[in-house]
């Protein structure tokens, strides 16, 4: 339904819930939910097990833990270091961090326009080590417990003219790592969960376009190291808003009068148009700190 | 009609056109449009010359140019050499640059937001002499056929705890310029103006809120001397993207049905969001140059 | 002795030095140094009581507090938290804040020249309730106990057009606090001190030059009101470090032979260097949070 | 002589000055200079061409070009238009772009320390167009008589964890292009030189350190495919600046006592010092947009 305007979410949380509202259980999707009532924290774990749910889904078969914690939008600062450290468990248990690891981390996006600059500013504030281990050894220098960490932030292909995927597997190549970790922004369907909620995945990302891309996606096939993905919401696209808002009153119309509705008031000018909060800036500051803290703790020791 | 919901805009140039597509004429309303079809560049001319008009229009009396040059978004210099040279065409005539004058141009906006940092950025090019001047005088300086300029970027209140009227009075006080420039950025009702629109009036300007707050207004009343603003729309609300997408559907509806509708849908989430460009930031960077250089121009000689 | 190419310091606490070398008294100046050897912090307060001591000491009457704390160009965040106690403790004295005052922090030096850029660095940081208070009242919005804080980053000439004590007499006589507080960058004389050395002073600041320049010293005789000075050294002017590194070798040289040396090498190149560590970016990002987090320590309570 | 306190200087127009000084010709080293006196422009052409000379010049063999150019400092805009031209053509000849040619711009360099910070800047104004011309073919996009640009940003070791020779090479060859120009910052020896002198040279470049750290230059054999870099002076080292101020007055010790006053005083307080001009920030934003220019005319046709 709905098949040519259907609206963006990079959330599985969100693709969940379209189908929820229609009261369909999915099959081959597996759905997990805790809530805790004291932090208002919600913790969804999706599982797409099978092909058939992936194609319902359209999102790609692996593990989606969506942490949504309304919190991460104030300035409270004990608060975010309470979902810094509810991020590092999800990692050291998605990740395999039990084992010691070189990982290499990657922040997509472009660092110049701010709801985009995510995955740039929290690379810019990890503790790297791979150069003093290699430099020194791991035992000398104090560091036999900790994992290998290195980054990169690649660009964006306009400005780079090369795909995110192609820098990522010659750094790959030649550094040899055992996992990447890729930090990304992501669009959301609802304002509601703008700067406040964390995709951590094992499947992978598409940079940029967030297009049904296959041919570039960012994942364990692509790059052949396993790929784990973390996401943030920061933008809602404009169109999207439009047909939420007037998704209810449309139940009555027909679908050909839908997407004549739909084709002539949001295509013109909305298409290159985001929606986003008055204080973007300032909430992805700290934002990409409070990521930032969560991946050095679940680095910080083996 | 729909006044709760009222749909907010700082362009005189869009009040305008709310009441042509009701085909009313405004009472005490002039208007005057050209284009230049060559250069795509629409110049209107709202004046608004009763209290009658003023109350229509929800703009206080006097005079609003609109340039619309939907180049403006695209990076090709010659253009935006030419809508300086309009710029400053428009400045010199409604500024009486024909004398010497002692000008102080104030950037309103907070520069840590992109969409709201347009003023502190068209100030941050400006040609400031005042202090030369008055040190070595106009004549000495080899000045004497310029007028003499001075900036300030006051800052917003939630960061200075001041009102931007408190610190420009108390700076026009001190310092005594002949008239006052406000550059900020504005909110339209059309995504089709961003950043592609620059408003001149002779009104004055309300920092920040666009609410109708008539006591903190930036104008000849309240500083003492003439202040022209300059102005350009960088973002829409959100909710006014809805409601203009569904106006035609809503037609069918009551009143009463359609409040409700706004009422719900509209309310929860959207207050607080924008709508805005992707290429939001560089659009302005560009801009802001543009607009820094139209001012350059016409101060640069009586 | 020298004093051609005398050396400039803005630290009153270099000053002193230069005659404990020499092992004079001086007359009418009173020193009184501690230094906290667990946390390696120096304290040291010097009050020029005197005209003569004024003179002497190129520095105007009354108190010099410098917190000397190597630690401050590392990151230990415990470290700098208790330098910001430190600082709070010092300013609760210097400003009476026992009653409760209205406060103007204005963050004076040029926020786009790294080394010159603390005292905008900091006032972005402060807790700023000035709008609030007189909007609901102290007891209302629960500020009953705290102090009126209002902030302005008033900008440099060479940018406005005004020299900032014009602009900070406007806004004082327009918003009348009880109190300025003035945060500026300084030059240091050794490289030793920079951004590990915190001066508060009671009688004011030079903006910008370092030159004696006493028309615009911004302090309680230009201003109406008491000013109280907190300074970090960022820069040693690049002839400053010649000069001190050949200082002994000079002293077989007589004067004549002294300034033509220096007159032919220093002169030509270095009179607009300066000396500031590489990592001078990093190193200021949390120093002015540190002085930040020390302010608004002393403006929380009464 | 003076081996141990050497000072650095990364363009071979200074270690060529060395040895005039002392009025030594150097064997397998050729100069040829040539002087623009009507716009003030030296242009410089070391060709370092047997191993002995390489070893005398401690720099690589191969061809340095020096374009020394006093008004880069101002803002003069046209100037600058003729420093990118007179750059474009040393490009076009020294990198043979009557070829159609595959470049990868490198912008080396940490871009949050503004003296280290030229590469990034540089890179960030180039015309990219590798994604467009393997998307819709040269000929198709209009693009056959153009070069294929693409660009990278790698960042410093101290952010990676990577040598920025590892990131280059796993670049390279997954991209594949047919040359590498690397854009970076260096260290002069004079403050005369700084960010008004663009040194091109065939011989590769050693990211960060200056030291003569063989290992990691980034260069043909070490990339695979030939190596232009550009590189601008915007520091010189601190204790450079003593070294150079003193020489004459030590002529009259020996070695020893030389060695001796230089360990004594340079060493504590210099080491991680360096000189720079106030306005560095300035300079270096107007500077890097003349060397994209250069870059954007040398690429725009075959």
């Amino acid at each position: 339904m709905m098949t040519k305007y259907a609206v963006r979410t990079d959330l599985a949380v969100e693709s969940k819930e379209k189908f929820e509202k229609d009261q369909v259980e999915i099959e081959g999707v597996v759905i997990h939910e805790t809530y805790d009532r004291q932090r208002d924290i919600r913790t969804t774990v999706v599982s797409v097990e099978s092909e058939k749910g992936a194609r319902i889904m359209e999102k790609p078969r692996g593990h989606y833990i969506t942490i949504e914690a309304p919190g991460l939008t104030q300035t409270e600062q004990s608060y975010h270091q309470e979902i810094a450290g509810e991020l590092a468990n999800h990692l050291q248990k998605i990740m395999g961090l039990d084992q010691r690891k070189r990982i290499l981390v990657a922040g997509l996006g472009n660092m110049d326009i701010t709801p985009d600059a995510l995955g740039p500013a929290v690379v810019r504030h990890l503790v790297v080590n791979r150069h003093v281990i290699r430099e020194y050894g791991a035992d000398e220098s104090g560091n036999s417990r900790v994992h290998e960490i290195s980054t990169i932030i690649p660009g964006v292909m306009a400005r780079t003219g090369m795909e995110t995927l192609e820098i990522l597997r010659g750094v790959v190549q030649e550094t040899k790592p055992d996992m990447v970790v890729a930090v990304d922004a992501l669009a959301a369907r609802s304002t509601r969960r703008l700067n406040c909620t964390i995709q951590i995945t094992d499947t992978g990302i598409n940079p940029g376009s967030g297009v049904m891309n296959h041919r570039n996606r960012i994942n364990r096939e692509s790059l052949g190291v396993p790929v784990i993905a973390i996401g943030v919401p920061t933008v809602v696209d404009a169109a999207t808003i439009v047909h939420d808002a007037v998704e209810h009153l449309l139940e009555a119309l027909d679908e050909a009068e839908i997407e004549e509705f739909l084709a002539e008031l949001i295509a013109p000018g909305l298409s290159s148009m985001f929606v986003t909060p008055k204080d973007v800036d300032e909430t992805l500051k700290q934002l990409s700190m409070t990521i930032s803290q969560g991946l050095n703790l679940a680095f910080s020791c083996v």
